[in-house]
């Protein structure tokens, strides 16, 4: 059952890390650093926290960020290593579903991108199908180091978003 | 079997990550973002990174890897959800072995603690037996939420360095 902002609010640290902590995957230092931000007006005031503090990290800090993240259709998933909502969100684009070109197309995208890049191609799986995923990986992978890690930042923060939505209630629903 | 620096240097960051991860306590990011800084000379090139970024955080940031640290003699161990670095090191240090009075003391501390700071009791369980860590816990509930900040991410750093070194070769062993 989704929190609503006052419950948030009046949680401990221990509780918060424990539920918002996997936000940004495995990153829980993000979300134990914004409790420190309480109260928080919305849900968006807390993703805003969120946010801000991703934005103010070194630029290696963010690419730490990324690098936290498991690759879409890879190790992880086939040894059933990845977080319950990672699993949930490949699985929901068909991450594990892949015939076997599509897998060996997706393992060699996912190589030539982490040797260009230094870090994992990230991308919001739930707002997205298993041939955007493959049509964007291969895109992304001819762009310039620095807009790819800013790229690769604003999906983490889509990511984020939609787990946090999945968590605590907007406050404003169907005002119609 | 500790590594040279030269292989540390040669890791892909993925295999950086799973090994040196949680040398600061649930924060890979830490890791992941001193990746980009490869090279490193020697081990403590290596420790001064991972230094380097944790005293470049905001303070919220600070008190962040703070609350990803478990309690002393605290649920985790208690349920056997201890990272295995810090059930080694609580062992190592008595904290899975306290007498009833000693685990109510520790427990009753451990809650003035963390409701006077918003974070918990962090210290380098290996530098320090059970007499000692209860000492310090009641004595350094008294300071000051500053100073009290600083000596805690100076205790996450004295647990790294000795994380690091049961990875890494020291460089000059026995220059006698």
């Amino acid at each position: 059952m989704k929190m609503d902002i006052a419950s948030v609010n009046a949680l401990p640290y221990e509780d918060f890390v424990n539920i918002f902590g996997n936000v940004v995957e495995k990153c829980p230092i993000v979300t134990a650093a914004v409790w420190s931000r309480r109260p928080f007006g919305n849900l968006a005031a807390l993703e805003a926290a969120i946010n801000d503090f991703i934005d103010a990290l070194p630029e290696s800090g963010k690419e730490g960020i990324l690098r936290c993240h498991p690759d879409l259709a890879g190790r992880d998933l086939q040894s059933g290593t990845l977080t319950q909502e990672s699993r949930e969100e490949q699985a929901g684009a068909g991450m594990d579903a892949l015939n076997s070109a599509e897998a060996s197309r997706m393992a060699r995208l996912n190589e030539e991108y982490k040797e260009r890049f230094g870090f994992p191609f990230v991308i919001c799986a739930r707002m997205n199908d298993k041939a955007n995923i493959l049509l964007q990986l291969s895109e992304r992978c001819r762009n310039e180091h620095e807009a790819e890690r800013a790229r690769g930042v604003a999906e983490v923060k889509k990511i984020c978003r939609l787990r946090l939505q999945g968590l605590v209630l907007t406050d404003a629903p169907n005002k119609l």
